[in-house]
C-alpha cells in the first residue's frame, strides 16, 4: 500500500513562492492570496485550480511569516489549568473550533497554579498571540489590568471567572442568578433541609452561586443546614456527602457547586441508599455531557457554552475596559433529579 | 485594587530588543538569549538580572521570528477529533504539558472527518511546526506518508491508531495482546457466554481488540455470542446492551471495546435490573478517570498513557521510517464488575 496517489508532488528543490503558483495557475497573485485565505472571498473554481497549481509545485503558505509582515497571527492562546473538571476539555474543543470558523488557530498552554500566571502570558505573547483566553478558574496571581495588556498588544479574556475590582475582560455565566435558580427550584419541590456541597471557595464562580443560593433561601427565612466546600472534583462531591451522613446532617436537598460535584453527591448518596429525588432532590451547575447519561438524569442550570463563547471571541476583537463581566443567564435542564414539576 | 504594583514597566514607545536588554542588565546578548530558552544552561542570579532588566524595558522576546532564523518554531501540532471520548482531552492535556517541559508548544486544531487530513495537515504546516501528531482514530483519507511528511520537513504520529501497511510513525497500547487479556480475565472469572461491544469498526484500536478477543476465545473453544459495532461512545454502550437483553441474549460477561462503552453497558445493565458482576462480568479498555469512581468501578486494561507519550516524542525527535506501530503493552485493573480473583 502505497501513501499517495501518482499525482505526488516533485520535491521543491528551492523556495516555491505565490508568485509561482499564480503563473502555475494562470491567475492573480491576489487570487493565491485569498485561496489560502480561510473566509476569504474566491470561486470554488479559482480556489481549486490554485490548490491543484501548489500541490503541483509543492507550495506551502508561510502563516508565521505573513503574520510578522501583517502584524496578525491569528494565533489565539488558550491558556488551561487542571482539567479534572469535564467543563473544560468541552469548552476548549468548541473554542479552538470556533477560532477555526474565523481563521484562527488555538495555542495550547496549560498552568500550573503555583506559577505566576504573567510567567505563562509571557511564554504565549513570544508567538505573537493576537489575545489570550485564561481557563483556570484560580490564580495565585492577579493577571494583568487590560491596560497593561493592551500596552504589549494582546488583550486578555477571563472565562467563565471574574476578577472583583478588576478591569480585565470577563465572560461567565451569571453565577449569583443561577444559585438563586437553584435554591427556587429546590424550594418549590418542597425542600427544607437544603445543603451546598461548595468548590473551590477562592473562586467566584463558588462565591457568586454560594451567594445566589442562600440569598434566595434567605427571603424564605431559611439558611443552608451544611455549606462545606473544597474543590470542583467528584471525589470531593462524593467526600462531602458521606461527611455530611456520618454528622448525621440529612438534607432533604443538595445543590452541588458544579455537575462533577453533583454527580459525586449523587453516587454517595446511592451507596448509602438514600433514593434520588424521593428522600433527596439534587442540582448542579454547567450542564456537561455526563450528566444527561442514563445513570445521572441530573437537573441542573446549564452554561449557555456556545453563546458564551461567541461572545468571548467578539470581546477580543474590540477590547474594552469591563469593570464588570458579560454575563449570560444560566438555563434550568429539568431532568430527574429534583422533586416536583418544572 | 490596581492590577500591578509600582513596578509597571514604562509604555516601549520603540521595539525593544534583546541589545537594548543586555545594555540594561549588564550582560551579554547570549545571556538574554538563554535567559528566554526553556532548558537552556544559565544561573538563576543571572536569569534573574535579564528578566527584571527585560521587564523595566518592556520587552518581548519573539519566538516567531526567532523561528524564522533557527528553522525550529517549537510549535508541535495536536490534531484532535471528536472528543466524546474522555480519553482524548486527558490525552491533550499531558501531551500539552510533556511538550512544555521539552521547552515547546501545542497548537490545537481540531479535525472534521468529513474532510481530507492532509488539508488539515497543511494548515498546521503553514505555522512551521516541527511534527504533527494525529489523534482522531477514523480518518476517510490517508495521511502523508512518513516519506512526504519528511520531503515537507514535519514528521507526523498517529497516536494509538495505525494504519497497516503503512510506514508512519504510530505509538499504540497493544490491543491485539490487550483484547486476549480481557478474554482471559472473564474466563477466569467463570464466563461461558461472553460477548463483546465494539467501537467503530473501520478504527485499528476496535479491530485490533476484536482479533485478540475472539483469538484468545477460540483457544478454549468459544465465539463470541455477540459483537456488535458503531461507536466509541456512552451512549452506543447503553443502546447496545438493551438491544442484545430485547432480542433475548443474556451474555454472562461483555468486553466494551473502551471504558466509555463499558461503562454504558453497566448502566444499561443496571437499569435492566441484571447484577454485576455476580449475573454479569464487564470489563473496559483505556482507564479513563471516570472509570474509578465509586459509581462505576470498572475493572479495565490500562493504556500507559504516559509512557506512550514520552515514545510518541521521542519519536518525533529522530523519525524514522516504522512499518509497524510502537506497541506498548495495557495493565490489568483489578476493579469491582468482573467475577473472581485476580
Amino acid at each position: 500500500m502505497t501513501s499517495r496517489p501518482s499525482s505526488s508532488p516533485a520535491p521543491a528543490t528551492s523556495r516555491v513562492t505565490s508568485h509561482d503558483v499564480s503563473r502555475e495557475a494562470g491567475v492573480s497573485q491576489s487570487a493565491v492570496s485569498r485561496a489560502f485565505t480561510p473566509g476569504a472571498h474566491i470561486s470554488p473554481e479559482m480556489r481549486r485550480r490554485v490548490l491543484e497549481a501548489a500541490h503541483r509545485l509543492g507550495y506551502q503558505p508561510n502563516a508565521i511569516a505573513r503574520s510578522l509582515v501583517t502584524q496578525r497571527s491569528g494565533i489565539v492562546a488558550l491558556i488551561v489549568g487542571e482539567l479534572h473538571n469535564p467543563f473544560y476539555p468541552q469548552a476548549l474543543s468548541l473554542f479552538a473550533q470556533a477560532l477555526e470558523a474565523r481563521g484562527k488557530r488555538a495555542l495550547l498552554l496549560t498552568h500550573d497554579v503555583r506559577r505566576d500566571i504573567q510567567e505563562t502570558l509571557d511564554a504565549a505573547r513570544s508567538y505573537q498571540i493576537e489575545a489570550a483566553i485564561i481557563f483556570p478558574t484560580r490564580l495565585n496571581s492577579t493577571p494583568p489590568s487590560l491596560g497593561d495588556a493592551q500596552h504589549g498588544g494582546v488583550p486578555v479574556l477571563l472565562f467563565n471567572r471574574h476578577l472583583p475590582g478588576h478591569e480585565l475582560l470577563s465572560v461567565a455565566c451569571d453565577n449569583y442568578a443561577g444559585g438563586r435558580l437553584a435554591a427556587e427550584v429546590l424550594l418549590r419541590g418542597g425542600a427544607e433541609r437544603l445543603a451546598f456541597i461548595g468548590g473551590d471557595p477562592d473562586t467566584s464562580t463558588h462565591q457568586d452561586r454560594l451567594s445566589g443560593f442562600t440569598g434566595r433561601l434567605a427571603e424564605s427565612g431559611l439558611t443552608p443546614v451544611a455549606a462545606p466546600a473544597q474543590a470542583f472534583q467528584y471525589d470531593w462531591g462524593v467526600q462531602a456527602t458521606l461527611d455530611l451522613h456520618a454528622a448525621g446532617i440529612r438534607p432533604d436537598a443538595v445543590f452541588g457547586a458544579n455537575d462533577i460535584i453533583a454527580i459525586g453527591v449523587l453516587d454517595a448518596l446511592r451507596s448509602l441508599g438514600r433514593r434520588v429525588p424521593e428522600e433527596v432532590s439534587v442540582i448542579g451547575f454547567d450542564d456537561i455531557q455526563e450528566s444527561a447519561r442514563l445513570a445521572y438524569r441530573l437537573t441542573t442550570i446549564r452554561q449557555p457554552m456556545e453563546a458564551m463563547i461567541e461572545d468571548a471571541l467578539a470581546a477580543l476583537e474590540d477590547p474594552q475596559p469591563a469593570p464588570v463581566p458579560r454575563l449570560h443567564p444560566g438555563e434550568l435542564v429539568w431532568r430527574g433529579t429534583v422533586r416536583g414539576q418544572p
